[in-house]
């Protein structure tokens, strides 16, 4: 499958590697074309691998995933262009985390709203599904470096895209997905990064997850 | 030991009746001595059971329970009485949910605050202690309710408080205890229940909790 991926930071390499790795083509887009991230990262992942502006990564992927920062998700999805994100499936892994003022970072929207909800608002023809913000990048694409049973969660309007995104997600190695409901539900899992953050503290390391016992 | 109880919810309630079954005195607070709910409440649970007012229970505890709704924590508080908080171990088990503009709930303090930091701020004599407040109030004093491992936050300033809290933890059967860091940590335990909302929707069940797979 075609993927584009717009973040060239680790969650969008981590990404695309690991989609490249199952043997899908990866466009890894930023704001230029000769971004020196994507460059290095499309000289260590093979033939699968390409980088490219926000607009060619989406206009590229079948599926496209939005992993830059929440606080500059909606610019960059601008930048794409909403023809190239129509009627496809928008999958957004960004979480709102303002570092501004030092740790703990604050969200810079919540409660009343989330990053997906301004999303889908924004772009009414693409199929937001928000899933894998939970958790660091390693573990979104090989969920076996967390023993023991753990959840992905999933939040979208569509049913059609989340079965999509889920198929993709077991295809990382995904057993536990969690659909939570429309996208409204993407309040829900932004809303967990500060304890994440504070639980990553404690443990003292990124390698964990959630999960729902029950 | 002795141990007062503010409000006379579910959650009082239940945390109350979980603590006399263990052998505790328990005094259950109000506005109102003669409190309806409170009444029914010792009639049913024995001799460990008494009512009265805040005041009342906040002087009787050797340990006292913030259980009213997050958003009318602080009055209760002052209605308990700051001297009768002084020096004392005060577990907060609220949350800020603000269901008037119907479901899903939003909370009246997130992301920069906590009711915890409140709390902790309007009474700082008092060592306050934030746990609990991420599950149904069954699983709170029956953890084995919940099949599996599962876990129960701490947050909080005082090291000894912390510890006081454990053994009770412990008393009720709980084995997984993590300790999130000082009070603004509270924040992160607070800031989950749009999710825990959600999942209940999901599984159609309170009865879940929270583990951290690592």
């Amino acid at each position: 499958m075609r993927i584009g991926i717009l973040g060239t930071g680790v969650v969008g390499q981590t990404l695309g590697s690991g989609l490249t790795q199952l043997g899908h083509d990866v466009t890894l887009g930023s704001r230029s074309a000769t971004n020196e991230k994507a460059a290095k990262w499309v000289r260590e992942n093979g033939p699968h691998a390409r980088q490219g502006t926000f607009a060619d990564a989406a206009e590229f992927g079948e599926i496209v995933f939005n992993c830059t920062s929440g606080n500059v998700s909606l610019d960059a999805l601008r930048a794409a262009g909403e023809a190239n994100l129509e009627g496809k499936t928008l999958v957004d892994v960004s979480n709102p985390l303002d570092f501004s003022k030092g740790f703990p970072p604050t969200l810079t929207v919540c409660n009343t709203d989330s990053v997906a909800e301004q999303i889908q608002a924004a772009f009414p023809g693409a199929k937001v599904v928000k899933t894998l913000n939970t958790m660091n990048a390693g573990v979104m694409v090989d969920p076996a470096l967390v023993p023991g049973d753990h959840d992905v969660f999933l939040s979208g309007n569509d049913a059609g895209a989340k079965a999509q995104v889920s198929d993709l997600l077991r295809s990382f190695g995904w057993r536990n997905i969690i659909d939570l409901g429309d996208i409204t539900t993407a309040r829900g899992v932004e809303m967990v990064l500060p304890l994440w953050l504070r639980l990553m503290g404690a443990f003292k390391s990124p390698i964990m997850n959630f999960h729902i016992a029950r």
